[in-house]
């Protein structure tokens, strides 16, 4: 099949249309047509081969919404027709330990969407069953997209590591992540707390459910908050004083990085030993995970506050993306 | 009262005979007879002022098992007569959240037995009722000493983060607290894996209950054990290669060190991200976990293999724990 894309040629290079063809389809594999796509800073870090592992021409997207228009005949639970999400993840093993456990997130043959392949900012995406997410009835898929890798990625500790909706948790970034984890843990019954460095989004961060609002920028106000959160999701992907937030943390207290930054993080161990405190990471949500959180978002109606360009206008999107000014999440549409 | 005791007068000094007064016993003390004190490596920390808040002149010994001798009157669960056993700490506030949620070794304001006051090198010492724990019957009081803070330190980690009888747990540094580490695990059911820099103890620690010792200088054996241990425990208190330790857990892994290395620990957030795993720590026990670890023992016939030496002999075993030559942890018995 033919698939019209945009890719770049090079390492920072503008999107350009770029055809290509898809073999065959295979048994268990999925076509879906794209009709959404969200833009996640992770498609900027391959762009620019931040991570080293991407190969040219390279087609982001991983947030895509669609539809089944082709569907091989070993495809479980999916039809043509259904309209299903794909986020970053297009195939695992589904036979190793984590595939057999429910976490096929953590697989160690899981494939990218857009690593050593091509993705959703295209007219057609190729994925195997279990990673195309059916989405419940009743889903505003001009909305949805961004859940697929942005939500999911801050849903999963949400959901699996004991966070309690008696918990107070602090949420470092208000940004395509960020402003998403706030809406969940509102909903989840926590009392929220966001960090972040930009003062103009302070009312709309309140609005969005944080009680409070912390200038990330001043030590003082990271000071003011010794002792009292119980849990922290960091969704930058800066350096950041690792040590003033583990200081946030009440006693038993959990630090949780989904921000892949790249120099080490410095923990003194002591400030882990005395109150009994953890930091941990997660990637994003395995596909049963992904349901639920539609299933959860569709309940309370959460959603991102998006920006929609058209698919066409995906260097505009980038270009505003990079700048700073996304609120809260870009979704490109297809024209 | 006095008591006699063995202090040094100055960081790094040897330790003397030292008489001191008691005050008037508080309503909710207990006095205690030492009968016998275990040697552990934070006396020598603190001994040597590296922490920063020894008092000098300073009387170390946290490892205490022996008699009540007097109880105030508003005492709990404890008569005179009693065998006891304290470890690090000595009271805690009793009121705050971690107190009356059963962690009181988690209190702000818990007091350690050698850090502004005199320690278990004594013929006696004072605690709250609290952290006076009242020995099982038919434990073997010449061996308790180093469970009630070496022990008490291993043992709440693998009781209190989720350690399973499936899990294969890794111990790194087989001394005081690794070695019993090691026995703990093997009646939790787990398989245990040593990492010990030391050969010559391989016959031992495959003894003890390892099914598997690893040579921790060797890059390449530490290599082979890539994602296969579902927890590590690291006992040391030195810098290591952390992130090749983060290699060698498993989807899920925890790595947790109740080893207070002073330099911050280098933790890559990608190696956590991936494979979904974390980096912990913890203190000493709370009062009534020490009680469940003495019922274990004393069920599985867990005890520390202990050196005694005579208390006026404290220097010499200092010099015997410094030289690297305890094997595994030294008990002091009062003369």
């Amino acid at each position: 099949m033919n698939v019209k894309a945009y890719a770049a040629e090079k390492a920072g290079g503008k999107l350009k249309p770029f055809d290509y063809e898809l073999p065959q389809l295979g048994k268990e594999e999925v076509d879906i047509k794209v009709h959404y796509c969200g833009l996640c800073h992770s498609d900027l870090s391959m762009l620019n081969n931040d991570w080293g592992n991407t190969t040219y021409p390279f087609v982001p997207g991983h947030e895509i919404v669609g539809e089944v228009i082709a569907a091989g005949t070993e495809v479980k639970g999916l039809k043509v027709g259904d309209l299903v999400g794909v986020g970053w993840f297009s195939s695992s093993c589904m036979h190793c330990p984590s595939c057999m456990g429910g976490e096929q997130h953590l697989c160690g043959e899981a494939q990218g969407v857009i690593v050593g392949r091509h993705g959703g900012f295209a007219s057609h995406v190729r994925a195997h069953w279990s990673w195309a997410i059916a989405l419940p009835e009743g889903t505003d898929m001009s909305k949805a997209g961004p859940l697929l890798c942005g939500g999911a990625t801050v849903f999963n500790p949400i959901l699996n590591t004991g966070v309690r909706p008696t918990d107070k948790v602090g949420v470092i970034g208000i940004g395509g992540l960020g402003h998403l984890a706030l809406k969940f843990l509102k909903y989840w019954g926590c009392e929220v707390v966001a960090f972040s460095s930009n003062p103009d989004k302070t009312e709309e961060i309140l609005a969005m459910g944080a009680s409070k609002v912390v200038n990330s920028r001043s030590a003082e106000s990271l000071a003011q908050m010794k002792g009292q959160l119980d849990f922290i999701i960091n969704t930058t992907n800066v350096s950041l004083d690792w040590n003033a937030y583990l200081s946030c943390l009440a006693p038993n207290g959990r630090f949780h990085t989904v921000g892949a930054v790249l120099e080490p993080m410095q923990i003194p161990a002591f400030s882990l030993i005395g109150g009994q405190k953890s930091v941990g990471g997660s990637p994003v949500a395995s596909p049963s995970d992904m349901l639920k959180m539609f299933e959860f978002c569709l309940r309370h109606n959460i959603y991102p506050q998006v920006q929609e360009f058209p698919m066409s206008q995906i260097n505009e999107a980038i270009a505003h993306l990079e700048a700073g000014k996304a609120r809260y999440r870009i979704v490109l549409k297809n024209d």
